[in-house]
């Protein structure tokens, strides 16, 4: 089976289906502009949507394991999850109210999730998942104990069966309706990183110490 | 049956349950801040995670349909469904990689999608979803016909069993760590709205004529 992907009967995008993306690239290029996916499974027929973090690496996604900790440990090997990453990046208002939209980049990865067990792939998965977050955070940390090593639960998803769905541009109107006295266009909705706040209880000197990676963050979907 | 929100077996949060709420005040207040969620369905075994916009109406939500138009049309009434809105505030920055965070706020609505037919029923909900996007908009722009009203779906899902999670404030350290010498703090991650972008075939004086509650809209997240 190649690692490719490519569209499947499942993954392929019906709806408006120009916005569909299976390169590898553009999929990769989507799921490094973030760390924040939503993960769906089933449990007795329900089924669960939970945010948690991730990190890519190569034809991997790990994800942290605590977001689906109510069926984690009975997760055997292989069974069925989706990993959905969206980013949001306008309002699309167009003339008419049918086609208004927005502007996003999303994946959709079907998979089955693999509990990382062995101790050396769980510590990489770990710094991988980190450094998605933020880049440099992780030989600045104090590292991870046995204990809390153990407390720690990692799922790994191989990126076989994914899709990209993605929007830019102006709103798309009826031919009919560009001529109506109504105000088009979009609206950006960029993530714009803070101020890094200091631990109130960090001593004076050190709060001042703001690490160069945290002052200069590269926001969700600005990477 | 009440309609009041409570945890049950499959809603209370199990890990860091202090985080959880299940009140239908603190509820409703996280579903009001933004217009985007996750839509999980379940189609031959298999999950599916799907972004789409949202808009609430006392105990309803309102989902645009188009999320699980692969599914649709085959739901019958009772089709379970989850839906789950997520608004990330802020990275989480401890002195130790375990127990870093994120500060969030979150719903998870564990309900059955019941498919809106009724064309009145329809029409409201559109207006629901889209004033929850954009206050003020419904009115200014064209109305649905009747071929785009029978070409959009809206799905309804009752608040019967939903919770949230909340995590604020700074890190939190193991006593010991407390004495390393490491910056420790959140970095607020907030979506900043940027200056509306007029639709370069808009006639110069329309281009102009930026509606109000587009200026100056509120940011998922901080409205």
């Amino acid at each position: 089976m190649s690692t490719q992907p490519a569209p499947t009967a499942r993954t392929q995008v019906e709806r408006l289906p120009e916005r569909g993306h299976y390169d590898r690239e553009t999929i990769h290029a989507i799921l490094d502009q973030t760390f924040l996916c939503h993960v769906g499974f089933v449990a007795e027929g329900q089924p669960y949507v939970i945010p948690t973090s991730y990190g890519r690496s190569g034809d991997v996604l790990f994800v942290h394991g605590s977001a689906a900790s109510r069926m984690l440990h009975s997760l055997a090997e292989g069974v069925p999850i989706c990993v959905t990453v969206t980013l949001l990046d306008a309002l699309v208002l167009a003339r008419s109210v049918f086609h208004h939209s927005m502007n996003y980049r999303s994946v959709v990865i079907l998979g089955t999730a693999r509990l990382v067990a062995d101790r050396e792939e769980k510590l990489r998965a770990l710094r991988v998942i980190a450094e998605q977050i933020a880049p440099g955070r992780w030989d600045d940390a104090r590292q991870p104990n046995e204990q809390e090593l153990k407390a720690t639960s990692v799922l790994a998803v191989t990126l076989g069966e994914a899709s990209a769905k993605i929007r830019t541009g102006p709103p798309k109107d009826e031919k009919e309706d560009y001529a109506l006295p109504i105000w088009a266009g979009i609206v950006p909705l960029p993530i714009v990183p803070g101020t890094p706040e200091s631990d109130p209880v960090l001593p004076p000197a050190l709060a001042k110490r703001v690490p160069s990676y945290l002052r200069d963050y590269r926001a969700p979907g600005a990477r």
